[in-house]
């Protein structure tokens, strides 16, 4: 139970930790102020990537910290040309300090080009992805020339039952003919976002984790329409943004299919357990930073002549908010030592504990944030209302918090033998 | 302690429950679109009042739905002119269950004109108001030809102190000249809203409760400037909105304090009593609605087999939810009855413990049935996200959580004897 | 929605509140040194009744404090001879208060012939007994001669489900034969428990819930054995007690069924009704002192400067406990109130909902009252350690809050017209 | 951040594994039947030592599983001559595993020589002691063939606030000389209770941490006297049990001081952060253990046609449980980790952390354990009242909640430079 990162990954994040305190927190505030004022003009050039972005990825990726996710254990062609150790590859324990800095900025994963759902599709295209399927889409995602969506959740059934999804993806001859609706599909709203990954019903007679199919679809094949950008608490989280998208005879070769028919389920197994250890990495620094905007305010503004901080039980709110972080970082780091030492399937509890208890501790601490700076906290002056928004979504996305807690029930209860 | 609502108080509960179902419920769906059309249509067209709402206000009134927030006692011309009651008004306690019913909707309390803050500011009018002064702005309030906002909050001190606030407002021969700038001035963002009721600083060196004056002051002076408006949680929800409103030299005629200088800590006791009830009123209504969404989901959907409801701990929430609601209506009663019985200085402790457990009782619910519905909880397809927002905000709005308990703590203490 | 108390009853509630001030809480410290006394010497003394119990029982009954519990309704000749009203009997709502205050000790409910399970069983007789079932066991309960047991719960299965009762009540002939064991049959160590109302299975091939009957069982009846007092958080509460009692072909008369057999059911919803909202009541009283110890304790005592109840998160503590307490009383009177109005099946769910709040809210306070006194919380110098425990006690006594949360939730569910 | 045991410290965690399971497990039931026989026959009996303690001690020693607890750093003499690992210790990372087995039961520390308030005592004598105070009660404290109290907490003050203490150590002359009154006093009740530290002021004049000694005062100095023993939530937790002690005038050598005058609050430190991460340890264990007992219990009884844990929230509940338990698990070897790599400076926050998390972790936990027993939870027919009663105290044993959120809040607030 070794949670020290190595001394490479120590490097590594010092050089994040200064970027981000060098470049990426002295332009936040005016990135965001344009942003808001392209999205109030009415023009829709929000969906538009600010030039700044391409700018600070040169930057990053100049220092190596690029592609910082890839993980260890993929060595070969892409890994060298694209990751920052040569092709080694972090740990998930090494990535994890990295990960925490970068969610303490809404635009930092993306300039080091490790934000999702960019990560997980680059994972599924190097474990699963032929050489073709590489060549085509992993090259450019990991040269960040194009940007990837991951198509699951439908608006019509309730998707915390993966198994409920109806989009068909139906073998016709040498095609695979897609129609169906998807939402919260994020990243199509970006420009450069060329390939989805969607989920869909192959064969419904198959057994019940046999019928679903991962297929690559680019965004301009005939039939897929973008149909709306969803509001999330007010947001659209430009030019990113969450897309409600339909496929109408959607027509693509039956190469698209990522590791062949039926095998959905044993793909998405392996691609959300890390993908869901980065959020809660990411989670813990969006506590910290959100915590830090707390003791800032509540110690340079007065009320009642105290300090607010000295208010009421505003320090036992302090104090617990401390504990909530370190408890919550240590589980999160036992995760991903869980997956370092044996993988996926040895750290199914583990990841659904985090995917509980993170955006739970995130949202408590964020809460406690927002009411130290009274309404303010509510407003866009301040990050906080971005961030509860953030981790609000994320007790639904890559799975409710109920179904993760029957998870953790059903392998706690194996332990004792009960089955059912 | 009786909180059974007169008979005259239940049918006009009925007829607004008549007049929500068939006249609102049906329209809101269409009305929120259009505004979302407006808004990113990006040329502000979302800040002018959609026509349906005054055809729904004349509709309303056509009924005697109007003013029915006028609270009794204050029988007069005002009362007889505009109440509904031939000006007798309603008490607290009958007001509670119409005031619930206005709480499922955005619109509704302004259809009925007893949207906050202009309830309260004709209140204040009506209580403290010269003749003139009622003729002026009363007069047009009570008959919605005009709209006010109430602008207290600054940024730039902590407000939750309200003898913190900087504005001044200095006695200049015949003339107050009001300089400083507000925030969270609800409803200056409406076309129709031409005055202001303005806390400020008149007397630094009079004793603590004395020092600040509300001064009336009409929209159009030089020297008023809404400097932006506000997004809250992502929301602006215009056409009202939040503002924020800079004074620069603003000069009126000294016959615009209400009720002289230095009487602002007083009337502000009297007129956030009442505010603080009805906001906790809609606050059940809201959670009601809630409540019903979150069933309506819950047995529509399946996973796993099973209707979302009867999934893990989902009949539990579902079951608190009810315990929960039912509580707190019973507390918001109680405290209706004894502003009713005794004035609001019967009422203090009772105002603030509905003000601390209303919106944190709405905001469970909410979330409960948030969850419940996935990641479209909160999109715009369900009010879910708006009430969110809304019953957040009431977490600062007219004194944040921790200012209350401290009173509630104080007259506790008080009882047994203890004053510090 | 009228939730005051008649004149009489609020005369009763001052007799009361005098009778708990000046002759029973000058006595409690001496009655609980004596009982820890008699308890430590191991002579088993403590399960005699102190002299006292009678001499103070004597006293309220000669100022009418007696059988307050005996609800209206029931007029007839017991509610004559031994009710204080000339047998017209309080109302729900009259009897809040009173109950109330009885809840502060925990010998008061006693001293008013009001106590748990002799009130439930007193009308279970007075509605369902034949009239040598009252002359035989009625008449000496209302009279304070006798006391009764009520023998539900069984070891050896989850009671929550009632219908899981395996103890055998068969008709053989003229007889019923019992064989079987219960527990947590309160009130048979004290040695005037002459009667126990048993509940039996007696038709294994009816509907489920007409399998069970309850039957009248003589303490004294051969075969009855009680096998040993239960030990709860460390209490034994004599003289009452908590017993485990077995019944080895135990023989009575067939007249020994209350209301017939397979009757059990329907006799025990309405019996366990109005006792689970004296429970609730008697919590309101509990929390309420347990407060007011902490208000004490909390304003004399200083660390770091300040008085206990200045420091840190205490007062917010203070002021959350007095909205809970508020709000849980109101949730008891609407209980009662709906009770008074429609009986034990118009307030299904408001019984359930008071019987999940009430013990969970007077925990908090407790528990809050005990921290505030530190580690001399938990010890018997105050009376926080048996709140505590009988507080506890009520999450599970006459179900627990799990099948209580269900029925709401069932009934909930069933507004909206969904049945499962 | 390395919390992986030594290979050692693995080898002891299995023995003492194997311990539990093959010695202690087995005669626990026994143990606590006799306990209660003897505590019950009123003659004191339960304040002698079961004669199975001294043989289990011995058959655990022979394993050299005994004084574990004795912390690296501290070779030497006695480290060699009564510690496991010829006298170089365990870290507290390596001991952690073992407290944690010990923590699952009542009487398992003891048998290993490794129960508080033992283990702290002999840390301070081994640290701070003279050889005269080694020799004398060091040596035989690590044989087992005495015990110790601690005597600091005090009945008439809130000893929270330590500086409050007012029991006096006065020097005169050759002697000191002590007055006052302690009480929580743990261990006194053991037949074998032979030294007392005791806290006291002895010079008001000197600076607030200054001012109070630590004073080596054996039972049977004249003027000690045991005024009784307390009980806490029913329990007397027999023999070692609580007490409170008077000094009246009793006078020992000035060579009694520990490490001399005014030191007490030095050592109190470094005594206090060891002990209270035992505390914390024993109670993953604890909670471990009550969880156990839950799904043992919740898998094998029926209610409803249901195994009891797949009724409402049942399992979420459990996989709560075990979220709350890993994360406090890890934040346990954390604080563990920093003692071993820092000393105690290096983690006064972290174990102050713990200090609060692990209590009510255990709490909760144990909490639902006995919800799923149903009444049966509360006796002691199941350990779960004891364990509820012991995690409860230890809300207040070594410092309050309050005291040690305060102490979080004001080294995180230390951090951004505010020092009040």
């Amino acid at each position: 139970m070794d949670f020290a990162p190595s001394p490479r990954a120590q490097e590594l994040t010092e050089l994040v930790r200064a970027f981000m305190t060098e470049e990426i927190e002295p332009v936040e505030a005016a990135y965001h102020q344009e942003l808001k004022r392209r999205r109030e003009a009415g023009k829709g050039e929000q969906w538009q990537e600010l030039p700044i972005m391409k700018e600070l990825q040169a930057k990053a990726r100049a220092q190596g910290l690029w592609n910082l996710f890839l993980p260890a254990g993929h060595e070969g062609p892409y890994a060298e040309k694209y990751g920052t150790l040569g092709g080694t590859g972090l740990s998930n324990v090494d990535y994890a300090p990295i990960a925490e800095l970068t969610g303490r900025s809404f635009i930092a994963p993306y300039v080091f080009n490790c934000n999702a759902p960019d990560t997980g599709n680059s994972e599924v295209l190097l474990k699963y992805g032929t050489q073709a399927q590489k060549d085509e889409w992993l090259d450019p995602l990991l040269d960040g020339r194009i940007r990837s969506a991951f198509l699951m959740t439908e608006p019509a059934v309730a998707s915390s039952d993966a198994t409920n999804m109806e989009l068909t993806a139906v073998i016709d001859g040498d095609s695979i003919v897609l129609n169906g609706t998807k939402w919260f599909s994020t990243g199509v709203g970006h420009p450069d976002c060329d390939i989805f990954i969607v989920m869909g019903l192959t064969d419904p007679e198959a057994d019940r984790h046999h019928r679903h199919s991962m297929v690559l679809v680019p965004r301009n094949t005939p039939g897929v329409k973008i149909e709306r950008m969803l509001n999330t608490m007010g947001f659209y989280d430009e030019p990113h943004g969450h897309g409600e998208v339909s496929l109408t005879d959607v027509r693509v070769p039956r190469e698209n299919f990522v590791s062949g028919p039926g095998e959905a389920f044993a793909i998405a197994q392996g691609r959300l357990g890390p993908g869901r250890v980065h959020h809660c990495m990411r989670l813990i620094g969006l506590a910290e930073k959100s915590l830090e905007l707390a003791i800032e305010r509540g110690t340079s503004r007065e009320a009642f002549g105290k300090k607010l901080i000295n208010l009421g039980g505003n320090r036992e709110r302090l104090a617990q908010a401390r504990i909530a972080i370190e408890s919550t970082r240590l589980l999160v780091l036992n995760a991903a030592w869980k997956l370092d030492v044996g993988g996926a399937m040895n750290a199914i509890s583990e990841v659904s504990q985090i995917k509980v208890a993170a955006p739970r501790m995130a949202l408590d601490v964020i809460d406690f944030a927002m009411q130290i700076h009274g309404g303010g906290g509510m407003t866009d002056d301040f990050p906080l209302a971005g961030a509860w928004t953030g981790a609000r979504s994320l007790r639904f996305a890559d799975g409710p918090d109920e179904v993760h807690l029957g998870l953790i029930a059903r392998l706690e209860l194996m332990k004792h033998g009960v089955s059912r």
